[in-house]
């Protein structure tokens, strides 16, 4: 994993892993962004990755959750941020983190660690029957943090 | 403005308005992209535009920053969006707008009128020196409303 300038401090990888929700940034093939709220989990800690599943929230919308997928498979480059938002501006802080991007398929290496890391981060997993849908694993972490206080 | 399917509702457009934060994607030359959190103003009624401003919050990153005026010029496809997380996850909602970004320096026409909607939204501007920095316009706005309930 790398970071710009120093090595991600253990707030940042804290703030990174603790975050219920980020938003994730991929790119169609004629070059235009989409960003959507995601929920993931970060799985290891040398060279973590992050892990999410195209769940069935209910009534989601198909088109979105389907150009997630033709685009990260035309593009596997992404990013997402993670941050913390409050009135006071002097209390602002995001990481951005990019990475390669590519989907699992059930069964496939990795699969079922991520459905066990998605389940014990968020409860709402476990009665849902995500082990039949495809996970979104992003590898190569990049992280760029900034907070207002500069720390 | 267009929406996919229905016009938007009015609940979509307040969400849009009402919301204190956004994320913006920005795509760069190599077709990755970037996304971070950005405070915004929407501008009009029939055909609405969406004004953020290079701000000068303490300690930002100029490599951010510079990265996001460097995509536009680029790339001025961008996307952002807003939306609502709580553990319940029957309230989950989002608002993705998609439109074209270009950057107004000071004295272009529309910034003055920016910097005055970005101060009526956030009282925070109103001392600071925005007046003097440019600001992203995003216009022909596409909107794409999702809730788990399917309001």
């Amino acid at each position: 994993m790398r970071s710009k300038g120093d090595q991600p401090g253990i707030d940042t990888l804290r703030m990174l892993r603790d975050a219920r929700i980020g938003r994730l940034a991929t790119v169609n093939e004629r070059g235009h962004p989409s960003v959507v709220p995601f929920c993931f989990a970060v799985i290891g800690e040398d060279e973590p990755v992050v892990v999410s599943v195209l769940d069935e929230k209910p009534k989601h919308v198909p088109d979105e959750e389907l150009a997630r997928v033709r685009n990260i498979t035309h593009n596997p480059n992404v990013a997402f941020v993670v941050d913390h938002y409050e009135e006071n501006w002097s209390r602002l802080a995001f990481v951005q983190v990019r990475g390669q991007a590519r989907l699992l398929k059930p069964a496939e290496p990795g699969h079922a660690e991520a459905i066990i890391a998605l389940r014990e981060k968020y409860p709402q997993y476990r009665s849902m029957a995500i082990e039949g849908r495809a996970v979104i694993m992003i590898e190569k972490l990049r992280l760029t943090a900034w907070s207002a206080t500069g720390e």
